[in-house]
């Protein structure tokens, strides 16, 4: 059952990842010059399946298949098209073009709403340290702000779309409307949960809320030769004493994970007693009272170590962001539409933010999770099974169907 | 007792201080421009006090008082004349002032031996990232590609040597005779020992030896967020055990210290498990059989958290020095007479090394430390007691009178 079709998903994202900034990887940033490719490619299909196309301001790629209506409210169906360096070929780009796909089975089959594809154009933050550009043009929250932000090389995201041959004064004129349907995306895991549990899909409830934070140890440095363990202050040792608490914490919470991903040591001098060490911390939960209270324990245990140790300790807050919860009923919708498929409903949470957060502020949103093979994402390695991308494409049809009949639709 | 001429010591000291290549610091590597000045200016005194001086091919001041027969043997006082970049006013410089000092007070007085005072042209090894370059030329393991290295601006000792106005050939010419009486340095204690116990002096009787390695644990990078506990491999989380067992060993081992000053993490992104981290090990110990205990054991223990955590470790020793022992009979000279002068003797060993780790290659050697308030040491607000500097010259003077008691002399 839509083994061929699956295949065709599986060829066409393996051709867009030549679509690259970096010959012999896959790097593809905000409008950068191998976008124009992707959207040609998407486009022509679309177009020979009947759909309308274009590119809003905000560069994102539209494609709408009429409903059975002029009135028919729309569904909205994408992800996103830009990759982080040297990726894998399905972040992302695989929701794009499954959605197209779909469409594609159709037939031209009509439903009470409209479907319109979009493939975000920014999610991954890459290009000017700002995730999610493309959603937030459809979710109405894109700051005016953010034109002003440079990349790297200076060139500002204004810039880069009138270079693109876009206008940034009307990416107002992007916004979905508010009396849509609802959004639907579907992503890979890049986690190693349904490959554990060996399991093809996922329904997902919630996009995990998170915390970033800093935590700096402070102590004393002095040379490493001649200072006696007893008279130590060593900020190292007590960031180590905390990072195991750090670990211990998570372990011992259902659904939390807690992380300690950079370190940075002064002086660092082998020869050096360290004097201060600046630890980061990510705190991730379905539950934001799990997440906080987690938080508040990992602060206060800072300050006990530190105590004990004759150090300081602080913990600076950058980022603390709730949880978003998917839709209740599209989600009943999308795991029915799972289950009638013949694939087993799981639900989880996503450790990882997805447009499909973004766009949650505006409209009823639903995701589907497809196994990601060794968990691996962002990597050039990264893999779907051709089964689960089968499996994929049977819910989504199922979605459809269940959409259709899950109320009454405006008839003219 | 010879608080004066400590007040004469600190104050010219105080004076180098300001010989810099760093204005508003004190900064001063291997015969740079304001090593000129340091010589000039105590060349001066020693000429005012009868000594004839010189500056030898590898650029050590030299000055010699002549003993009471032209055959005298020799006794070298010394320690160097460079600083780390931002130093204080003692390290080094102090046991060169208190040589030319301890001269000065003999007033004239000769003894069986000459004295040579020696002002070594570098010790940290700042400019060529190679320690001891000057004492190695008296210690006659100066090693002929040494002139090779360059200095981060490409200018090699050799040419440096040329800059000087020294003939770098010559190198030779430097080495102490064979026949000598022995070195003696006098050094601040660069640690905290003396000052918690409250004492001025130490009699060095070891200069501890030292292990240096890289740690490396590796295990599996993954996103922060959609990676589980229990599936992680987390490279930084088993460092950090190792961390916490590196601290716990020493502080059971007596008179073992063991450090991580260094630590490097990939890929170092806050939202990402560690894959890989790489930890320096530094570890001293007086007695080697220990210290190489230790460092197995160390070993061991990164290889058995490694395995518990489904991580690979793996150490490279880059650096195993065995400890130098000071000469037996001229320490108990020094300990005589740091007791005749009325002071406590404290025999202890030298965490950090010295020249005299160098010269005891050649000749029996001595080291007498002096209290660092604080155990402050490579850092601008360095210190000495007054006190301590009275008591260091009272008994160096004892030492000369316990030297010159110790054995029957040619007396031609």
């Amino acid at each position: 059952m839509h083994t061929a079709k699956a295949r065709e998903v599986i060829d066409v994202c393996g051709d867009l990842a030549a679509c690259t900034e970096e010959p012999g990887f896959t790097t593809r940033t905000f409008l950068s010059e191998p976008m124009r490719e992707v959207h040609s490619r998407l486009r022509g299909w679309m177009q020979r399946i009947g759909m309308s196309t274009s590119i809003d301001p905000a560069g994102n790629l539209r494609g709408v298949y009429d409903g059975a209506t002029p009135a028919a409210p729309r569904l909205f169906i994408g992800s996103h098209l830009d990759t982080v360096p040297h990726a894998g070929r399905f972040d992302g780009v695989l929701g794009v073009v499954a959605g197209i796909a779909l469409i594609d089975l159709l037939a031209g089959r009509r439903f009470p709403f409209s479907i319109e594809v979009v493939g975000f154009s920014e999610e991954e933050g890459v290009r000017f340290g700002v995730p999610f550009i493309g959603s937030r043009a459809l979710a109405g929250t894109f700051d005016e702000t953010l034109l002003r932000r440079p990349d790297p090389a200076g060139r500002t995201v204004r810039e880069a779309i009138l270079d693109y041959g876009l206008d940034p004064t009307l990416v107002e004129q992007a916004v979905a409307p508010e009396a849509s349907v609802g959004y639907l995306e579907i992503h890979i895991e890049q986690g190693p949960v349904l490959d554990v549990l060996g399991l093809p899909l996922g329904v997902v409830e919630t996009i995990a809320g998170q915390t970033r934070a800093n935590v700096r140890f402070a102590g004393a440095a002095n040379h490493a030769g001649t200072t006696p363990m007893e008279g130590r202050h060593d900020a190292l040792a007590g960031a180590a004493a905390w990072i195991l608490e750090v670990e211990r914490l998570a372990k011992s919470t259902p659904g939390l994970v807690a992380t300690v991903g950079r370190i940075d040591v002064e002086p660092g001098a082998s020869n050096a007693v360290p004097g201060s060490c600046l630890a980061s911390l990510d705190v991730r939960h379905a539950d934001d009272w799990a997440r906080r209270a987690a938080v508040d324990r990992l602060k206060a245990r800072a300050e006990e170590i530190a105590a004990a140790r004759g150090l300081l300790a602080a913990c600076d807050v950058m980022l603390d962001q709730a949880a978003t919860p998917m839709d209740g009923p599209l989600t009943g919708i999308l795991a029915q539409a799972v289950e009638r498929s013949g694939a087993f409903v799981h639900r989880m949470a996503s450790g990882a933010g997805h447009d499909a957060m973004v766009l949650a502020e505006r409209l009823p949103t639903a995701m589907l999770f497809l196994r990601s093979p060794g968990g691996l994402s962002h990597h050039p390695d990264e893999a779907v099974l051709e089964s689960d991308v089968a499996a994929a494409i049977g819910a989504g049809m199922e979605f459809f169907e269940g959409l259709a009949r899950s109320r009454s639709w405006p008839t003219s």
